[in-house]
């Protein structure tokens, strides 16, 4: 049975705190999931239970299914019929939502998941196959499908996942969805709940070794329901030991790939990069970055598309060469506990910080989806500091003080 | 040296993205460093660098001291001779600021520090005992005592902290440190930053054992400049079996204390408790409760100041039979494994919902003291769930749907 997830409010501004514990107690209920079932709650609708009155939203419904679907679009999405009235609205500044990008995008995300999942089955070694659970999301459309690789020779926990989002995002999410600007644009209330298309894949590996770095990358992209769309996304390395040759590896497969494009964008996205991946109450990175990019629209969908494409047709290439070379690399415990204090900077990140764990909260998404970047194990230790000199040093200051890799 | 915390800002609101990146990098700077030590910055004034205008508010230094003074307070506060400007504000239906309660609060809860890390390194039977931290926040007075036994004999992480703080909080982290009533009659404009005095204890306990639960506790005493001032608290188990006799105890004990008070104040504080440490986003709270309460003001704060120190002195009573009773207890791997997926819950709180931490990020304070409550290691593994009618699974159920014990 897929869990509902709702929000709950009183429906007069001034409700006391009695009744908003009452609806946080009262969200576990049958009878608000009944409630939600008859469709009230989804529109935010008023409703009555004994004598109390609420404004119930009902975010998100997962129904797992045992083979995702050849497409998670909505019937519509896949026509290349006339345009609907959404696609022909403009907003000035902003180039025209391009009528297949729904499908283009779902087809990209999908076959590069495929490809990606296989380069890595193959570095691994262990002969498992990474673990697939799909989804959608009952009558409204969109899903997902999740793929998790555990307990590998080579990787601890590594995750590709796609997902086709059709929804209402609460104004918040919004602005922690995209880097801002683009919310201050859209031309919404400031209350104002915001119908949102978003299709993304995102993937988190987490190797063993601690000589073998965590990658992560994530690209994706939105449409609201009043012509704004954008894309994001970036790929991203955060060793425990830092090996200048990795470093300059990795970056310099992202500069090629984004010199294709526009000679601009690799100096534009690394140092976007190195000031997202901020881990603010720390001073420091949690990696040593690569590139990161929100809120882009500035040209035609189908110029962004293509880069987006492009960047996560390389990712195989940016990272499987550095844990082929470092994963049969010998380590000591105490390098093994470096790492793990490492992973809970990482934790601190991704909960404190992430624009997409913060808005798949918010937006009632598939919480083991969302949380499956998080590694398997992390470490706290009260005020560790790392001797001077030392190469855990080494890594924190490239943590702290970005450097030009290529 | 102490570390430096800014919040750097452009002094235009239309500020480019590119001003608003180079803030967070150069936010590393010695350059930035000198100008608040110039204490410019503490008042958020205007300044040009290199031709660009910039907002900067320095929001906190650490320095740390061979010894903690006899006080953490302002000289001023230590007087008890005729109120203060600030003293003789009234805000309607909130009972006067108690002109000793800085002094008062700050003696009970160094006093209860004692006590308490004493009682935890004879239980724990290491001979290890609490190492202690103390540090002052420059200029500004406040400062604090971290006390932390890690690798302990029974202990693998136990904080206990007292803070006192002297700062100005952005409007957020007013929203943040308390329920939010507070917050709305206290007589601030929206985006106008806060004047305010804290004092406070907390503490997290992390055993080795998984049958010996996690127990965490913090109570606190705010002020701000315009005559608002409110106590909150709390004591709560996480244990990752369930015992049904160890809940009795324990919830019992919080009981009585409460009773001693107030017949309502137990029920009231219980419920308040089990909503507040919701992990919403798994519908689940991190344990089995305890008591909780915020924004208390509804009576004068002499009384609800005996309150609290009753609460914090049977502390030890309430969680020391328990260690007790499971220290010695035998347990598997696969115990140790649970233990630790728990762990992973209780990150997830601290760091995404938990409001002392929330406002601690906010508003600069020391890192290592905030993050204390974090346990030495955690785990994640992808969409774990326990089967039906196992220890795991109920101690889950009881996370899931909060029991009444006594």
């Amino acid at each position: 049975m897929a869990p509902l997830c709702f929000t709950v409010a009183p429906a007069r501004k001034n409700g006391s705190e009695r009744l908003r514990r009452l609806g946080a107690e009262r969200a576990d209920g049958a009878f608000l999931a009944a409630l939600c079932k008859s469709r009230w709650a989804r529109f935010g609708r008023r409703t009555q239970v004994s004598g109390l009155h609420w404004k119930l939203t009902c975010i998100s419904t997962h129904e797992n299914v045992s083979e995702a679907p050849n497409s998670l679009l909505r019937e519509e999405d896949l026509q290349s019929g006339p345009l609907t009235t959404e696609h022909q609205r403009h907003i000035q500044g902003v180039p025209p939502v391009h009528p297949r990008m729904r499908a283009n995008f779902e087809n990209m995300i999908r076959a590069a998941q495929n490809s990606i999942c296989l380069a890595l089955e193959n570095v691994d070694g262990s002969g498992k196959k990474f673990r697939e659970d799909a989804w959608v999301r009952g009558a409204d459309g969109g899903g997902g499908i999740s793929r998790v690789l555990q307990d590998g020779h080579v990787f601890e926990k590594a995750g590709v996942n796609v997902s086709i989002v059709y929804g209402t995002m609460p104004p918040e999410a919004l602005q922690a969805a995209s880097a801002g600007a683009v919310a201050r644009n859209a031309g919404y209330a400031r209350d104002e709940r915001v119908p949102f298309f978003a299709a993304g894949i995102s993937s988190v590996i987490h190797p063993w070794n601690p000589h073998v770095p965590t990658m992560h990358f994530n690209y994706r992209y939105f449409e609201t329901d009043k012509g704004m769309w954008w894309m994001g996304g970036g790929t991203d390395l955060t060793p425990s030991y830092l090996y200048v040759e990795d470093a300059q590896h990795f970056h310099g497969v992202l500069k090629s790939v984004c010199d294709r494009h526009d000679a601009a964008f690799y100096q534009r996205f690394k140092k976007w990069c190195d000031d997202y991946f901020l881990i603010r109450h720390r001073g420091e990175r949690r990696g040593i970055g690569g590139v990161f990019f929100d809120d882009l629209n500035d040209r035609p969908a189908e110029e962004l598309f293509k880069f987006s494409s492009d960047m996560v047709g390389h990712v195989v290439e940016a990272y499987v060469p550095i844990v082929e070379r470092r994963k049969h690399m010998p380590y000591t415990e105490e390098q093994k506990r470096w790492q793990q204090l490492r992973r809970g900077r990482y934790v601190e990140f991704n909960l404190v910080y992430d624009r997409g764990t913060v808005f798949g909260l918010k937006t009632g998404g598939r919480i083991e989806s969302i949380l499956m970047s998080l590694p398997l194990t992390a470490r706290w230790e009260y005020d560790h500091q790392p001797a001077e000199g030392t190469p855990e040093w080494d890594l924190l200051d490239a943590c702290r003080h970005p450097r030009e890799w290529v």
